[in-house]
């Protein structure tokens, strides 16, 4: 990514905490973290965050997607450390959609993975408005989207172990490389 | 205590979580949390939380303290499964102090726990002002208090296990007990 560019996406980002209420120390708006996962389409894929904490024990993060922006589809296997991630997102601001693998919803929505057409997974899609969570059972296959607003969404979780996070398009960075 | 004054705090609370930009259902709303803690002294020792999730690996809360208002001397040992909850408070709106046993601070202060005045505890004090956040390690002696306008803080956690928390004052229950 480049530097420009996520300067741009920070203080666009900084402007969601805003109108969502959510107080951030200098440090942490300095800080903030863009991620566009290596696929450098940051308005299509990508989201920005905040890391409250991570110990190895619990994790919280403040996200922010803008309108439309996807996190792209990926899940939290077990680790050496033990149990896969848990992990709740409450809507704060805006609107956001999960898809989940396997969970009951109104909606589901089939979906080629990236790179391989011709198998599709199932998801259903979890709408949440502010106020609204949902908790994710571990490894289970996830990705979210912003609304036409974008979303400011809480993350609550067990530890982040973001290396270990499998996404399935394979050209897929989980760490920024900023140029 | 009596139904009139839960529903006071209720509403009082609610009045503070609106302020604070933090949106809530309206299920959370009816089903507010008002702590006592058996002392029936709710403007000097107490608090409104909501408990946003709480499962055998996580927890997150919203506390409100009205001005002044102390969530009274406590910790949270080891139990059976396992080690004692580690908790971090995160200011979103006004000031809260933390007293913390043991750690290092800007100001300390000593005080007798609650019925035996012959020992002094030495706390520090850290204040929390909006986006500032502490972690306290597990089964460290605790107690905080909202400032001269009161705060909402996020608290990010492992499990909570309520029964098993120590308070220093005997005379306190964790249950509510409502009239």
């Amino acid at each position: 990514m480049q530097r420009e560019l996520y300067e741009q996406a920070r203080m666009r980002a900084l402007a969601y905490f805003e109108r969502a209420g959510i107080a951030l120390t200098d440090t942490e708006k300095r800080n903030v973290e863009v991620a566009d996962f290596g696929l450098n389409d940051l308005a299509r894929t990508g989201l920005v965050l905040v890391t409250y904490l991570n110990t190895d024990r619990c994790c919280a993060k403040e996200l922010v997607l803008f309108p439309g922006q996807t996190c792209p589809e990926h899940r939290h296997p077990a680790t050496a450390a033990g149990e896969g991630k848990e992990e709740t997102f409450r809507c704060r601001w805006g609107e956001v959609s999960l898809y989940v693998s396997g969970a009951p919803a109104a909606r589901s929505v089939a979906r080629p993975p990236a790179g391989d057409e011709a198998h599709y997974t199932v998801f259903h899609e979890i709408a949440l408005r502010p106020g609204q969570q949902y908790t994710l059972a571990p490894d289970t296959l996830h990705w979210f989207q912003g609304g036409p607003e974008g979303a400011v969404v809480s993350e609550f979780s067990t530890t982040s172990r973001d290396e270990a996070d499998i996404f399935t398009d394979p050209r897929i960075l989980r760490a920024p490389v900023i140029e």
